[in-house]
């Protein structure tokens, strides 16, 4: 097989995988899987088909694996089809399928066979770029969540010292300490269930969770003003049509000093 | 009857149900209806006035009847009739409570003469456009509705996979694990109920709820943005003022264009 | 006593009343009242210095009605002070001070004077203007509260016949029905306290909740993106100046018609 | 030492303290003080190397108290020093240090220590333009949070007055009647652990609580409204731009009066 047969294979494959019956195929696939890690949830019929759920999973894993493979295939090189964050999603999800086939993680093999659910976003082009549009609103987000951290850890510790012995469950260790914080922070059960039995060892253990109340709900509240304002202003599309305006003034003006140069013209015939 | 005049009878019901009176007393009928259908929630109420209530219901449902067959008798035809869909939602409220009326679905019917309190909001105009207006704004939503579904779904999956043993009343069946995820994303008794419980046999647990809790609340918060943000457009009423200001650049354009055609003539005639 | 003598008075009292002075004394008044009041929640203070704060009351009491009395002197006429209703609201607070005086309804007379608090709001200009300010939001949302009633009614109804007698602490009456559903709205407790074990007898019973919680919570969410909408909008200047900006056109347009007259004169001079 | 050495001194000084490898030292030293309050949480670490733990604390006071002493002999005076709220900050927890170190308050030491990790904040230049943006929007809240104030006690004494003797946990006490208000306006558990057991003894308390939740939550939320909207208009640049066009109108005004003059000269010299 030649360099030319090989090229124009794999213009072939490119249209193949390029193709929306290609693509269709590919989320029916999906969409089978998806169906198949539902039941396979229910132990009754877990127990009965076994051999059927094992069976189908190792024929979609291959289905998927040669979709992988046709695709990068078609790519140009290597390099263009890993510059993609989402082949880079669809190859690691399919070849940890494979690598750990074999395995005795049957839950982590399992939780990888639903995770192929995902890939019907990266399918689908409105879904990825919906999901490339929330992730990059993450990065400007940053600072706010840097401060988030700090926030969490100084009252982490903070709880943990106070109230590890009041309430162990709930402060016994730093890690606790922080989970407990994240469960005040979403306002649940922060008061009936972690202040009120605290306060009745300690009656001043209030101020510490109504000021980080105040501090994380203001914090998180200023971090969603953050995106709407970014998106606010992303969507606004008048600066451009207020741009084109000002564009036409200064076609104006050109005009306009054409006229003077015709009139100064006539002046100078006239004298 | 010739055909002049069913002609002149339509024309004539036209105008009644397009009256106001035409309208308030329909109005009237449904707020007597749901004074109706509210009493008879008080069983010793129900009990006592039994027959009253078959009465009044038959009566109630034989006055819309003769309602929509007016506004059928007025409209053009049936397919001018059928085009609106809140007609569709009178005609389909009405006719089902004399399809169900010898059945024993009591609680159907039942239901059914409480949905008929509904019909205000297509009495109301004003009513009638702003659930028009809030409908229209799922379409937009369709995108991040078929992420939060794959999320729910996947979420779902695991759920049920990882802790149907230790909380099978959470976690039990795939539908329910869907529905506990629902509760932990509106954040009712996340922690204290679902998590902790489950917490204290799986210990790493918390990873689940923690990454479900964030990846919910903020795919659902992107949604809340995107329906303000779209809100905020909509009626933005300043694209078609600066359009209308830039419409006005094009008119001094042309006015400065017939100045040079003057101008140019002049020259030519002082030549 | 002349009728000059009178208008003279007023002059005087008009003077005073609206001297910052006199605001701040009042405003020192209100709060020795907040204080009182609050002083008197706690039982043994009360019954030692029952005397104390009965007289404290009485004095306040009479400050206030010849703070009161002094306003509506001052006032050209009764009907230019009732027709704000800032001085409605603190000639009611302090007129129902005197008609339940001697009354035996002591809840109510010690509630009229905690009320009284909130005459500082009354009294300081920047917080009257704020409630004013938010109050006012209020008509505009006539219709999506009107919605939102229709919506509670229907629920209501179909909840207190569905589940009233499998959880009549809840779903018992039509009043209590509407009360849980109010709770449900704001997500409190909605399916650890109130699905959860009405689910148990009815397993379908997760729809009529989850159906309430998504359309109650789009209505409200709908509400409050209506309120920042139309606060963005009041807020947003550009419109006159987008204006003033197509003015200035509009006089441009005008100099180059000037212009034109003048050439065409100049041609037909030429000629 | 004369004035000269001094100053050049100082210079070198200030060149240090603003030298990006001398933030980067002290952020270090900050984390590693993050990590060892975070280690002393665990009691069986503390217990073992109480020692280190002591030694650790003095060496990295020290360290701290040298940094601000270099920073205070860099800037100019003490005046331009104590300018900046961040230098206060620091020098505060500081100097508490030494303050406290010898006293028996060991957990207000142990916090000063804690908090010593929010000089991060101070350290890093993004963060601390970050926290005085968010502290900046407060005072803008001043009448809001003012109406707040009187909003929640006034409702704090009805619910101390009405309830204390139904639920002394919840309302026995002025202060506990306030804090259970701020339960309440957060919603948690406000209905199932706060109104439903009064409800049993008083049935018409939900008036109280509903119209809280309901006043309470609508103020909160215009509060929410105010920061949104003055950080959206804050955003916009738009005004400059429309600014700039109409700028380029007035350009286009004056070449057309030019033009004007052109003509009239011309007009003049022809006859």
């Amino acid at each position: 097989m030649n360099k030319k047969t090989i090229s124009h294979w794999k213009i072939k494959c490119a249209a193949l995988v390029s193709h929306s019956a290609f693509t269709y195929t590919i989320l029916g696939f999906i969409m089978i899987n998806a169906v198949i890690v539902g039941l396979e949830t229910y132990p009754e019929l877990y127990a009965s088909y076994q051999n059927f759920f094992w069976n189908a999973d190792r024929i979609l894993l291959w289905i998927f694996t040669i979709e992988i493979l046709l695709r990068l295939f078609a790519a140009d090189n290597l390099g263009s089809f890993f510059r993609g964050k989402w082949n880079w999603f669809d190859f690691l999800i399919v070849s940890a399928g494979h690598l750990f086939a074999g395995a005795h993680f049957v839950t982590v093999l399992r939780i990888l066979r639903v995770l192929r659910v995902f890939r019907a976003v990266s399918v689908i082009p409105s879904l990825r770029r919906l999901v490339d549009a929330l992730l990059m609103t993450i990065p400007s987000l940053g600072n706010i969540l840097l401060l988030m951290s700090i926030i969490f850890y100084i009252f982490g510790v903070i709880g943990a010292m106070l109230f590890q012995n009041i309430a162990p469950e709930y402060f016994g260790t730093l890690e606790r300490s922080i989970l407990t914080l994240f469960q005040v922070v979403t306002l649940e059960s922060w008061a009936s269930n972690v202040m009120r039995p605290i306060m009745a060892v300690e009656p001043l253990s209030w101020i510490y969770f109504v000021s980080f109340v105040l501090v994380g709900t203001f914090v998180i509240f200023n971090l969603f003003i953050g995106v709407i304002v970014s998106n606010v202003e992303k969507t606004e599309p008048k600066k451009n049509e207020v741009g084109g305006s000002s564009e036409e003034i200064r076609a104006l003006r050109q005009e306009i000093r054409e006229l003077k140069t015709m009139i100064h013209n006539q002046s100078s015939k006239i004298n």
